[in-house]
C-alpha cells in the first residue's frame, strides 16, 4: 500500500507463476516446459543476430515474423499479432477487444491469469462452471456477454474441445469476440485458426513456450480478422512500441519455420505422456484425458498437496493448484521418459508399493 | 473501427516510432541509436545463454539483474524495476503510479509517447509550456497534480536540468510521485538517482537502448522507494509475468558491468556531438545545448522540411518533429564522426555553400 499508487493498484491480485527454482539437480514438472531444448535452427538464428546490429531498434511491426505466422497459417500478416508472450498477448487482446458493457465469460477453471487481466482492465466478469467431469460445454456460454475468453485444450485439466463446439461457440456470439487460447494445442489438440475466415470474431492465440521449447524467449501470437488484429496493435501501439526484441523475432522466424522438429517433438512427448498415463494409472490415479503437455491427476486414497510435498522432498516438483474443484488433483507436466520414470518410482515408494 | 473494440480503444492515439528503413547503405540519424555496437561482453553473455535452457522461462523477477542494477547505484534490489525497454517501465509507471484525482503534468514539447500513455489509461493531463528558449522551469509545475513526468535531460531539446531543480520539484510535490525519465542521461546529464534515498515520490527511469548500445534488446529499469517499486509489481504481475527474456537478462547484466566500456562510448558521443555542432555553427545552424546523443537544431535561411527532405535524397534520414513549437528544428542523432562528416558536407552542398 503506498499513498503514491493509483486506487485501481490496490485491487489487484497479480498472477503468481510456476515456481522457478534456483537450485539445480531439480525435476521441474512444475510449470509444462518441454523437456527438450528448441530446434538447432533457432539457436543458430539466434547466435547470428547476436552482433553489432542489437545498437538499432527491432522492427516495431515484426513484419517479417508475422509473415512467416501467416505463411505457417494460411492467412496474411494482416491477420497476425505477435508479442512478448501469450501473456501480453491476452493482456492486450483483453484490453482491446473485451467490452465493457457486458461481463467477459470463462470458465471457473482454466488459466489463472484471465480474472487478473479482468481485474487489471476493470472488466465485469462471469465465471462459467465446468461440468461435473470438469469439461467445458459451450451451451452453457449465454447471457449478456462482453466477450469470452476459452483455453483449447483447457489448462490445467488438459481436455480438448472439438472445433465444432468452438464454431457453435463463435456462431452463438457473433456480436462478441471469442478468445481461444491455444497454448497447448500442438500436443493434440485441434486449431481453431481455420475458423478464422469465416468468423471475424474469433482470436487465436498461441505461444511459442511450449511446443516450440522457448518459454525462455517469450514470444507469443494472434490470429484473427484485420480488424482484431488492428485492435490489438492500436493499443500495443499506446504501451510500448517494440516489444519483441531482434533475438526473439529472429528465433521465432527460425522455430516457426521448422516444422519438421515440432512434429518429431510433440509425437515424442505425446508418446511419454500416454506412458506416463498408464504407469499412473498402475498406481490407481486417475488421470483426466490430455491433449496437452500435462496431465492433471487424482489419487483416491492420498491428499494431492501430501503428495506434491512428499515428491518435493525427493527432488521432484509438480503443481498443486488451489482451486477448490481440482484441489484433489496434481498438475505435472510431462518430463523425458527418464523423469516420468523416476516420478513413478518415486511415486510407487511414497505409495509404499 | 470495429464493433468488437473496446470503447476505449476508438479514442487512442498511438505513439508513432522513428522510422526503421529496411533499406541499407542509409545514414540513420533518426531514431537515436548509437552508432557503435554493444559491449563485446553483452554478446558474449548472450551466446553463452543461447542453449537448450530457452526451453525454461525465465526469472520472472529478473533478480539477479535487479541485484546487478542495484549495485551499480548502489542501492537495494527492492528499490530497482526492470521493464521490456523503458517505454514498457514507463507504461507500468503510468498505470500504477498516477493517481486519477488531478492531472498528470509533463512538458509541452517532451517524449511524445507521455499523452500516449494517459490516453491509454484514461488520465487527465495538462500540458506545462518549456519557457521561450525550450527549457522546464520546475517553478512552472504547480496546482493540482496526480503525478508529474520529466525527461531529464528533455527530449527532444537535448537540454538538461540541474539537480537541484529536480530535488525543489520532488520536494514541493511530496504527495505525487514525480518521474523522471533518464533515458539520454549518460550524454553528460546529472542523474536523480542519488535523490531516491531521500524521496519517496521519486522514480528515475533509464533504458539501455541509448547509452549502452541495446535498443535491440528491450531492456529498460526504474529505480525508487520499494513501495513504488512494489506498485509497479503489482500491475506488472497483472500483464506479463516476464517481460524479459533470458537473453536479455544476461546481455543487460554484462552491459550494467562494463562500466569501462560506458565511459570510453559515451564520451565519444559527445566529442562527436561538440565536431558536430561547431560544424553546424559555421553552417549558420543555431543548436540547443544538447546533453544528449542527439541534438536539436535549426538554420535561419532552411525550412527544417525542406532540409529533412534534401538529406533524405542524399541517403541521410534526420527527424523531423511535428510539434509546432520545434516545427523549425531537426532532431539530429549524433553518429560516427565519419557520419557527421558526410552530414556537414551535405548540407553545405544543399545550402550551397
Amino acid at each position: 500500500m503506498s499513498r503514491f499508487w493509483n486506487a485501481r493498484v490496490h485491487g489487484l491480485s497479480p498472477y503468481v507463476p510456476g515456481e522457478q527454482p534456483r537450485m539445480s539437480g531439480l525435476i521441474k514438472l512444475n510449470t509444462n516446459e518441454l523437456p527438450y531444448g528448441p530446434s538447432p535452427r533457432v539457436l543458430e538464428a539466434i547466435r547470428a543476430e547476436t552482433g553489432d546490429t542489437l545498437r538499432l531498434y527491432p522492427d516495431p511491426t515484426a513484419l517479417a515474423l508475422r509473415e512467416t505466422i501467416g505463411r505457417h497459417h494460411d492467412v496474411s500478416p494482416a491477420h497476425v499479432f505477435v508479442g512478448n508472450g501469450s501473456d501480453e498477448v491476452l493482456a492486450h487482446a483483453f484490453r482491446a477487444l473485451i467490452r465493457d458493457d457486458a461481463p467477459v465469460l470463462y470458465p471457473d477453471v482454466s488459466y489463472s491469469f484471465y480474472p487478473v487481466y479482468a481485474g487489471l482492465f476493470g472488466l465485469e466478469t462471469r465465471e462459467v462452471p465446468l461440468t461435473p467431469d470438469l469439461c467445458i460445454d459451450v451451451a452453457d456460454y449465454t447471457g449478456p456477454c462482453g466477450g469470452i475468453v476459452i483455453a483449447n485444450p483447457n489448462a490445467p485439466t488438459g481436455i480438448p474441445l472439438s472445433l465444432d463446439a468452438i464454431r457453435a461457440l463463435v456462431t452463438r456470439h457473433p456480436d462478441c469476440t471469442v478468445i481461444v487460447d491455444e497454448a497447448y494445442v500442438d500436443f493434440g489438440g485441434t486449431s481453431a485458426i481455420p475458423l478464422v475466415r469465416d468468423h471475424d470474431n474469433l482470436l487465436v492465440v498461441q505461444t511459442l513456450s511450449k511446443s516450440r521449447a522457448l518459454a525462455g524467449l517469450r514470444v507469443g501470437f494472434a490470429i484473427g480478422h484485420p480488424d482484431l488484429i488492428d485492435g490489438l496493435t492500436r493499443v500495443k501501439d499506446s504501451f510500448n512500441s517494440y516489444p519483441l526484441d531482434r533475438l526473439a523475432q529472429v528465433g521465432a522466424i527460425a522455430a516457426i519455420e521448422d516444422e519438421a522438429w515440432l512434429q518429431q517433438t510433440t509425437a515424442r512427448v505425446i508418446a511419454s505422456r500416454e506412458q506416463l498415463v498408464a504407469g499412473l494409472a498402475e498406481l490407481d490415479f486417475e488421470t483426466l484425458p490430455s491433449a496437452t503437455n500435462f496431465i492433471l491427476t487424482h489419487h483416491p486414497d492420498r491428499p494431492a498437496a501430501d503428495l506434491a510435498a512428499a515428491l518435493r522432498e525427493q527432488a521432484i516438483i509438480v503443481r498443486h493448484l488451489r482451486h477448490p474443484r481440482i484441489a484433489d488433483f496434481l498438475r505435472i507436466t510431462v518430463g523425458t521418459d527418464a523423469e516420468c520414470d523416476r516420478l513413478l518410482t518415486t511415486l510407487r515408494t511414497i505409495l509404499g508399493r
